[in-house]
């Protein structure tokens, strides 16, 4: 990446920055039937960390989401949900950060002159892969997808974020059909049954799975088959987002 | 209240605090067969406030969150819950909140130096008003168990703040039977039914209900009945934790 543009930006906007308040977002997908979730380093050798970075004095927290992941990643209009706050007074530190590039002033500002503690407000969100137009963002930053269950090295508690992202990603996947941003317009159940196995990493019943996502009547199913699977031809499914949203002003939640 | 012992509280505090970072706690209990909030007030004919305040320095939100609800209302050992942040950027001022109570300094902090925005961390709890110890705080602060349908004029946007955080524990309570904490150690089914239509303010079938309930295998009942009740003497039942806590661990989710 660009840490030269990255440090100038930083530099640039220090004084409009709630320096104690940053944001990390969780980015979500699924590859090759694994959880992924999307990770940067800010340059060669560094530890992986989660997109992220600080609110400015002028934005509420989900316009600074929405801003920061684009600006670190280049992915634009992706909806963002607050999950969680991580305050603990020493997870992480500019003093920390900064050595480690060597460097001791941004701008006119000493590092040590930056604040002793930060809070981070967590953002996630479930996305298709194919769907994201990873540019690298503004600093032209690595980005990578990593397997949950095999994280490389990261910084700061951002191992920890993203464990407690997939509590929350697995909590709303019982109050909402989430899934529904990673599917093809048209599915098969047996391929819900997947994703929904893939997400809460355990075997779901398959027929009572079934019948509870149809007893839900959001889900409409279609005269086609899909062709080309071995043995069986299964129904075709399409979503229905009319009935979803009745559905939901209704109260009805969603779970398994 | 004591309003001066207040503001020197908040003087010494005022360099070991994160001016810019809020906490604002919602406390629910049902009395009288109404879902209710805890309110404030700083002064006689002052607008209703949250029990609220800033985190420190040195502490995390929790910390922050319960520390605060003991000082402001004498509450000591609840379990808060964090829901949501507030952070647009004109939701408080220092400068109104102040100027309302002719106050120009804080010691010696020009009003004028302090923040120019604060974001807010949202926490809940669901409680038995009859188990807590409301002593107003330090400050022997007016406390008051407001109707969420009847709101008295609130500051700032501590209604916006009560709406949410309904929303919150409704969501929750699909998801887990918080109800528990304000049960008494014995209950009948329709007693819990009731708890249930309040929180959600609407009818719900009470036969479906019942058997939802009992599907999930931890309530336990008991030989005793409810006596002294019109028509029927229901059966009386108790909570078992330990089927409860298997049950989460497991993944098991609870809606109704």
């Amino acid at each position: 990446m660009d840490l030269n543009k990255f440090l100038n930006t930083f530099e640039g906007d220090v004084e409009e920055m709630e320096l104690n308040l940053s944001i990390d977002c969780v980015i979500f997908t699924i590859q090759e039937n694994h959880l992924k979730v999307l990770v940067t380093n800010l340059f060669e050798g560094a530890d992986w960390m989660l997109p992220g970075g600080f609110v400015l004095n002028s934005e509420n927290t989900e316009h600074a989401a929405t801003r920061i992941l684009h600006q670190r990643t280049g992915v634009e209009h992706l909806y963002l949900e607050q999950f969680k706050i991580f305050s603990d007074p020493n997870r992480f530190s500019f003093k920390a950060l900064f050595e480690e590039m060597d460097i001791k002033k941004i701008g006119t500002v000493d590092v040590n002159m930056l604040p002793m503690r930060v809070i981070s407000i967590g953002y996630f969100a479930l996305v298709d892969f194919k769907s994201l137009n990873l540019t690298g963002g503004e600093f032209d930053e690595d980005t990578a997808w990593a397997d949950i269950k095999h994280l490389p090295k990261l910084k700061f508690d951002h191992a920890k974020i993203i464990g407690d992202a997939v509590e929350a990603l697995r909590t709303e996947l019982y109050l909402k059909p989430i899934a529904y941003n990673l599917l093809p317009e048209k599915f098969t159940m047996p391929e819900l049954h997947k994703l929904y196995e893939i997400i809460l990493d355990k075997p779901i019943e398959r027929s009572s799975f079934q019948k509870k996502m149809l007893k839900w009547d959001i889900y409409e199913r279609l005269k086609e088959r899909r062709e080309g699977v071995a043995h069986k031809r299964p129904f075709l499914y399409r979503f229905d987002s009319k009935k979803y949203n009745e559905a939901l002003n209704q109260g009805i939640r969603f779970g398994i």
